[in-house]
């Protein structure tokens, strides 16, 4: 039904996430009427990003420098550093520019279920670092998951001997109405409640 | 906040159809975890795409040799020209297996609001085409929206001192509920029922 050429970018594109049959056809007839120099620009970053970017030597967040921005910038400060699973929590992280520390990727969570040890971690890394650098706190910043309450777990313990280990806050998120949240995020917020100042 | 090649990565994704921000971010930061050969794979099947498949000279659906295969193919019928406005609606016919037929893509449909008047269509080349082989039948398969209904009313107007010209069944959809259906549909219904048999 379709020209081989075409038949075999429909099957690569659906090798992307969240990208089923129909979103695949989709795609690939409207590359098909692109300009071919749109087509290569989009190729080109493709392998480009692929081959150039790498992980940071200290952070392990996505980098093409052996070290990354951030470890690099000599306004964040050192005193800080903020423990998060994966790449795309730094980025959502910055978005909210409240963050002035540094940060530390592990790379996942601990989940046997998928095989994922502490070892497949950047755990060891992250105990040097900290050992080293001595910073005054670390912030977990781990998605609630029963995955994540593991790792927030295993890696404060680890954590707990070298410095001030804290966990940000899990309650209602903003905008959020008391009545439809679940019972845990609730418990959660009433667990974490402070005093008004 | 995205090392360079990473934000070009994005920025291209973006124009994809259906691709905001966040689904390119997602996208991207998948493609940098799967191994190398597979992304090298994806950016090869883009090109080659794109340089490999053109129109069909007869009927204008996308082809990867001069005529596509179903013009080719001596077992599909002579008689029956499909007109439909785009190569995704070759596409699902092909899957019914209903149409034994060839077809023509127009390659649009009239739409002077985007400027696009029958002379952007491959209006002449079908009348060409139909006056020469004088099938038996053309089939208009173009959706009914009003830039469809045009270009059906015009191309119908045509092509009908060649040929007997039909158009697809408009009605309810199989499964649907009469209850839902809007006005125009239901009035299409009725408009088009035939006697039971």
């Amino acid at each position: 039904m379709y020209a081989r050429p075409l038949a075999r970018l429909i099957e690569q594109l659906q090798r992307l996430p969240g990208v089923g049959p129909k979103t695949a056809q989709r795609l690939a007839l409207h590359i098909l009427k692109r300009p071919e120099s749109e087509v290569e620009a989009l190729a080109q970053a493709l392998v480009e990003a692929k081959k150039q970017i790498g992980l940071c030597s200290v952070c392990f967040h996505l980098s093409s420098e052996p070290v990354c921005e951030i470890c690099r910038n000599p306004n964040r400060e050192n005193n800080t550093i903020c423990v998060v699973a994966d790449s795309r929590d730094v980025i959502a992280l910055e978005k909210t520019r409240e963050f002035k520390g540094k940060y530390h990727v592990l790379g996942g969570v601990i989940s046997p279920m998928d095989g994922i040890g502490p070892e497949q971690l950047t755990i060891t890394p992250l105990l040097r670092r900290v050992s080293q650098q001595q910073p005054k706190e670390v912030i977990l910043a781990i998605s609630p998951s029963v995955e994540g309450e593991t790792t927030t777990l295993y890696v404060g313990q680890l954590l707990k001997p070298f410095t001030k280990v804290t966990r940000i806050a899990f309650g209602l998120p903003v905008g959020g109405d008391l009545e439809y949240a679940d019972e845990i995020t609730l418990a959660r917020a009433l667990e974490g409640r402070r005093e008004l100042d």
